[in-house]
């Protein structure tokens, strides 16, 4: 029995009254697909993820990936378990395509899917996740061959994907790598160097590791323009297409880390190791880029993910935690205390951040499939800007608040929340990589700054702006809406005020454009947080299918963060406007 | 060698500058000590800190304390030799009474030199906290012989000292004590009675531990009225004076936790052990409170050194480590990130706060004493006032505000943050238990509009940001500091928006006043330290004895806080303004 319950229902509602499920399924693209089908699948999905995956996450936790001296990682004997279950169920290749054993499901049905995975195990669901960016790179570069040789074992997660980019010394840096890529004269290639970070980079779990390794060829141009794919088998395929020969990929130890203790990260040693390019040469970094997006939103969704466990957690502690009398409760009783004050601000503001990222995510999965659904290259477009808007606020914001709300799960437990076996602080120490990998945040901020503002000068996220203020319109007519509403439109002209000054600045002051990004990047995120739960608030008053209740809560929380978080929005304006003056005022000895 | 350089100007500018340390030394009371000799003695422990026990930290994350079957606990080599060093320094009787070995200095050169013990090593420093909080109860309460047999060993930390309050399923509901005291009819008593979270309970540190225990004695009366202090010693004292019969406290277990492995936090069993009233019966839970200023404003504390430690190492980190190239650098050579804008952020933004924590520890330290030192008894109630209204802010403030610094020093470090090796992820993990003990920082916000915020009917709070409002005034005039004027003078305006608020709501509704509590505390701690740094800021234009680049790190550092994050008191007064409707509009189900 586990402690988790998958949000079903909110789940659905934000399918369907948030990211407009049904005019994605009305396209000709997803026209195969219906929303109760969808609706019908979470919810299975998350009945296997209560039975089978999230009991497993502790051991996660207490037993972890365990590094031998062989070079190989050897996983919980429960991660097992809940691995091969994963693998029967085939829920993983939902949204591939149909061609190589998936069912061509939009992206916003793998997000759910991912969501009560991670949700369950985010150490564990990192497999999968690392699973679907290699065949996402090999389905949109590889040769049909590849394709054909490799995708339908890793669309059922039997062989499993990795991502060999960052290297010892280089980081976010990807133009640094030096691992090299030497032809063997056979159309394989020799790959030598040596790649940090590497998750689930050695494993028990499968019986074959298909590693995509960023490599420079003999004579390719420095930087990011001289790198290339290749595809390099944990065991080189036999005449029979079945895992053969080991290569020469070996894992030579993994990180002691602050969490996702059962994901394992691995040092990856590539020694003369055969592997095959993929795609163009010299076009590995655009390859990378194909499954960026994707990524990033993950990262964002596990923001979400470990804020909701942890939530959960906190929600039954306050209620079966009895200490101190409630306010009116006959004095010397003891009371749960989910009836104090201060604990229920802190379980609202879970529960209004958690509905606020779930609407951010799920909205920005639908602009993706919407891009790729789109009747014209216009309409592709125009989605395809809101989706690529949205990435780093996803990610950015769904990450950093998560941090801030394990946190609260844990304040809520008290002095137990710091003994481990609790298990809040789990969730606490798990959640703070999620701000760091796929780009940290600051990298975010930059590129939100950077590349999303610049798309049409602005306009794809002024545009935004505008049907947020036609959304705090509406508002101000529905009963008990009215405070969330002038919230709104005040975020709304913060965030245009704060907008324009970096648009002002873009050309001509980049050091202070970048110094402004991160509470910029804040600011964004949660006025488009407000402007989404504004949308779900709105729909709470016709929405068909739901209970009373469910609807009341959704518009309740939706109330609160438009009335108490939103507004926090207008604190962060002065810096967004400041210079970078006070930022490069002090020297080294000076700043110690 | 340590990586840790105690921040001796800072602190002797703070003292001299913010926290008057030349008024406190002119009374009466302290007229035996001069600043020179405290600053001297500051530097001196600084030197020791960093040679000793900086050097140590590592082992009590990594090692950590030791349980054993027979209820010992074993510490690391490492941490004997240092706490060795700490007897023999007889740094920690300072501030004590001169009668029992003590220098009868003011309690803010011992918060010095806490700060550095705890920057060093937050694990080792409770030890010598927990026995200052004894020394204090047994100074105030104890009997003359108790005080005379105890004291002098306590005071050069030979013999340590605990406080066993917390039982299970009590937590902060101290009333709910059950462990039984009844008397021997030889003037001792027979303690019977389980303990949690008793820090250094246990340990081989020192060849005795006195504990203080709360229990009940016969025919109490319930609740916290009922409660009475005792005085049980590991050792039962033989004839001589030394400790002799192993008495019946004993150390069941200790918990596995987070962080500050090398503080062992033990369940404490007494079983009919002997024990000693201190105090006259049922005062035990005033004899607490004689603590309890203290303690708290040294969990505060604990913010500021954990948050420095954090921060220092970041700092180097951005330094060493290379990547990418600053705005301006030739294309393709790679620059230390403490050149990018938005690291530079994370640093001003740990170095503004860390400016600011210590102005407002060091004026709350400052505040005790002078109420000390007062001439009078008008005084020192105006000091005591003004001190009592700090102590919710220092602790409250500085542990919410050291768990941001943390993350921001160990986000600096990019995926080696997330990576134990490097040490960044053990100061997240220490600190976020500050901001749990010694009263959560739910409890120290209900205290602050509570008991706090009843003082004199809130005048003990506007009349200090009258004096604010005076600094902004004069901030105006002083070149660059104008930014900082404009933002202080709104942060007064909203400060005392949401304290008339809660001053009109505090007899009629309580729950909203404690549902309010936690964002008010945000906002009024953060404009008392942007009132505080702006009297460092102008004290910066005329200051003698320093370096003409420290002193204008401090105007700057203050300027930062005060035009890029006192703004955001701004966005937490919509939620003081609100009622508590919306926290309880949802109930169980609801929420989930």
């Amino acid at each position: 029995m586990s402690d988790y319950t998958p949000p079903v229902d909110d789940i659905r509602f934000v399918m369907n009254e948030v990211a407009d499920l049904g005019d994605l399924l009305a396209t000709e693209r997803f026209g195969h697909v219906d929303a109760d089908t969808i609706h019908d699948i979470v919810a299975e999905v998350g009945r296997f993820m209560v039975d089978v995956v999230a009991p497993t996450n502790v051991d996660g936790d207490r037993i972890g990936a365990q590094w031998h001296d062989d070079g190989s990682v050897t996983m919980p004997e429960s991660f097992h378990t809940a691995f091969q279950g994963w693998v029967a169920s085939g829920f993983g290749a939902m949204p591939f395509d149909s061609e190589f054993g998936g069912a061509d499901f939009p992206w916003i049905s793998a997000i759910a899917v991912q969501e009560l995975f991670t949700t369950s195990n985010m150490a564990l669901s990192l497999c999968p996740l690392l699973t679907q960016g290699a065949i996402d790179a090999i389905h949109a570069h590889g040769s049909d061959e590849q394709r054909a040789t490799y995708l339908p074992k890793m669309l059922t997660s039997e062989w499993t994907g990795t991502m060999n980019l960052t290297e010892p010394h280089a980081g976010s840096d990807v133009g640094a790598v030096t691992t090299k890529a030497e032809p063997n004269g056979d159309g394989s290639w020799k790959i030598t160097g040596s790649k940090i970070f590497i998750t689930f980079g050695e494993h028990d779990l499968a019986e074959q590791i298909i590693h995509l390794v960023l490599a420079r060829t003999p004579g390719s141009p420095p930087g990011t323009k001289g790198i290339s794919m290749f595809l390099v088998p944990k065991f080189v395929l036999d005449a029979d297409g079945n895992p053969g020969e080991r290569n020469a990929a070996t894992c030579s130890s993994i990180e002691h880390k602050l969490g996702i203790h059962g994901s394992p990260t691995c040092v990856m040693q590539f020694e003369e190791a055969t592997g095959w390019l993929v795609g163009n040469e010299h076009d590995g970094m655009r390859n990378m880029f194909t499954m960026m997006n994707n990524a990033r939103l993950s990262v964002g969704l596990q923001g979400l993910s470990v804020s909701d466990r942890a939530y959960q957690r906190s929600l039954q502690y306050a209620q079966d935690r009895e200490q101190g009398s409630a306010i009116g409760a006959p004095k010397g009783t003891s009371s749960p205390i989910i009836e104090h004050p201060d604990v229920r601000r802190m379980l609202m503001t879970q529960r209004a951040w958690i509905d606020a990222m779930r609407c951010l995510v799920y909205t920005n999965a639908a602009a993706l499939d919407r891009s790729d659904a789109a009747a014209d290259a216009d309409e592709s477009r125009a989605w395809r800007e809101l989706a690529d808007l949205m990435i780093p606020l996803s990610k950015g914001i769904c990450t950093d608040v998560c941090n801030e709300m394990t946190s609260l799960a844990l304040q809520i437990h008290g002095g137990m929340g710091f003994v481990e076996e609790t298990g809040a602080a789990q969730h606490y120490r798990d959640a703070r990589i999620a701000a760091i990998y796929e780009g940290t945040n600051g990298i975010q901020a930059a590129d939100l700054v950077g590349r999303k503002l610049a798309m049409r000068n602005g306009a794809v996220l002024t545009e935004l702006l505008d049907t947020f203020d036609q959304r705090a319109a509406t508002l101000a007519d529905i009963d008990g809406l009215g405070g969330f509403s002038t919230q709104l439109s005040a975020a709304v002209a913060t965030a245009r005020t704060a907008t324009e000054h970096l648009l002002s600045i873009a050309g001509t002051d980049p050091r202070s454009l970048l110094g402004s990004s991160t509470p910029y990047l804040r600011l964004i995120g949660t006025t488009v947080c407000a402007g989404l739960l504004a949308k779900a608030a709105i729909a709470t008053t016709d929405a068909e299918g739901y209970d009373a209740g469910f609807l009341a809560a959704k518009r309740e929380s939706a109330a609160f963060f438009g009335e108490q978080i939103l507004p926090t929005v207008n604190g962060l304006l002065p810096a967004v406007l400041s210079t970078s003056d006070r930022l490069y005022a002090l020297d080294a000895t000076q700043l110690l």
